[in-house]
């Protein structure tokens, strides 16, 4: 059986797995992210339960092909270092490509996380036997990668499917990344509590406004409340799937895909409101052709879509 | 030596050339574009035309490739007919890529003018040897052509490389197309146009004001009274290059080309306010990483970019 090894590397945990070509994970393990001076100690963690794991599966029955590594941020897959990103102090430049070959004698490949979801999507998900598609993860943040001709764009600077900071809004809300009006700052998990706590404190009735001081408004609070009929709550969505549907009109202008491909942690908790929302706006700034030619799908992979594209990287290089 | 026909296909008129595999036109002609019920009577000149090109040419000296044809809108090149144009009115649906491999002995290939002009940046100007490129267009709308990995993106339903109809500020301004906020109505000729009339009908102070009231404003004309250091006119030219840089932020963005090769007349008549206004919102809105892998650069091909494009599509088809 053909195996690879995927490692989702996040600002909190990283998950390990190993898992077969058709995306069933045989064996994962979770282990803390440790960043600043406790890095080392961490990427030495990580190398010790990827060879627990390559025991565990041993050839000739398991024969791995590699490890796949997902990361935050801009990867440059030749380089293979780990890239700038606030959430992994400490990490930056670490080349986590040899380190990891070396200790393993297997191939290793690097990408941005949301590049390799898109591939895991390829080869596992919604993507399968789509030429062009863009997967879109809505969740704390927006990222996105782009398939085209069945390859995944990595661009000339390796930021290509960026599609959170898109301009949506110009001179608009600030965003995390530090530009202003981007999709991320409207249509995010961060952006629906952010706008919640702002009309909260303009004196908008709701019962999120009873939460006690300490409990943080998420995106996933919002949700339960709106499903209990909560109007702020409800607006807060569907003011997100409003700006979300134009940020997938600006896609489908530009790129004409076939597929768009939806996951993400707001998606699972938002209300029917946020999907009529969306699909509005986008039908409304959207190409009829454009409208007419794809299919907008969530993501159906269960489990890590992290792991599992981290994962297809090793096979799509072997592709 | 190699040639190609290239047949541009305007609202006005219908440029037809013949050129070599260099780009070189070796000799061109103007018909004028009838529509309605003379439709038939104009695609009957165009044909009569590009046989007297060809008698011009004869083999062997002359290895006449095909045929390639740029026209307004969507275009499928598997089926080859006209597409809907509120420039062509009469004809839509006519079978033109059949008609002409009919009456000519040669393939033919049709396609959007601006994804035309896209391939013929390819073969012959700034697009040579790059793999991942967008041309755009900005003259009376906005229109451009994207190239991934060397092959012209089209789309499910033809219509990708609309970058002129990305959304750019939700429930904006009214746009030819029928929507609001799109970028085309911001940053073509026809917005700089427009913008100039809203404020002259404001009081707006301006040498345009000045004009009789039978010469309408046009961008050329803005861009003369800008030169001329008009200050509503250079306004108007800044305004549309802030709206540009943003346009070209999110293509970075979302696609993280190497290059955005820009042609069009109003770069043409465009103030250097505007190249710095376009300059300054691009790198304000575009990654970092982004910024510094593209070469934002204008077109040199000189002549009619529409006929070299046409004629690319013969050659690119071949490749």
């Amino acid at each position: 059986m053909k195996t690879a090894i995927g490692i989702d590397i996040g600002g909190t945990k990283i998950s390990i797995a190993l898992g077969n070509e058709k995306g069933k994970i045989l064996s994962e393990c979770l282990i803390p992210t440790r960043t600043g001076t406790q890095t080392r100690q961490s990427v030495r963690e990580l190398i010790r339960n990827i060879k627990k794991l390559l025991e565990k599966y041993p050839a000739p029955k398991y024969k791995n092909l590699g490890i796949g590594a997902g990361l935050p941020g801009p990867v440059d897959p030749h380089k293979g270092t780990v890239p700038v990103s606030p959430h992994l102090g400490g990490w930056q430049g670490i080349p986590l490509r040899k380190i990891l070959e070396k200790e393993t004698g297997l191939p290793a490949v690097l990408a941005n996380d949301a590049n390799a979801a898109a591939v895991g999507e390829k080869f596992f998900g919604q993507g399968r036997g789509v030429s062009d598609f863009i997967y879109m993860t809505v969740s704390t943040g927006i990222g996105g990668g782009i398939v085209v001709n069945r390859r995944l764009l990595e661009g000339a600077g390796f930021v290509a499917g960026e599609v959170g900071h898109m301009t949506i809004v110009p001179d608009g809300d600030p965003c995390k990344c530090g530009k202003r009006g981007c999709l991320e700052a409207y249509a995010s998990g961060t952006a629906i509590a952010g706008y919640v706590e702002r009309q909260l404190r303009r004196g908008t009735k709701s019962i999120l406004g009873k939460l006690k001081s300490k409990e943080r408004v998420t995106a996933q609070i919002v949700g339960l409340a709106a499903r209990r009929r909560d109007r702020l709550a409800i607006q807060a969505y569907e003011r997100a799937g409003f700006y979300l549907g134009i940020g997938i009109a600006n896609l489908l202008n530009i790129l004409n895909p076939e597929k768009i491909i939806l996951g993400g942690g707001v998606l699972k908790s938002s209300p029917s409101g946020f999907w009529s929302s969306m699909r509005a706006s986008c039908k409304r700034d959207a190409w009829p052709e454009a409208i007419e030619a794809v299919k907008i799908v969530r993501s159906h992979l269960k489990g890590n879509s992290g792991n599992l594209g981290a994962l297809a990287l090793v096979f799509d290089k072997g592709s």
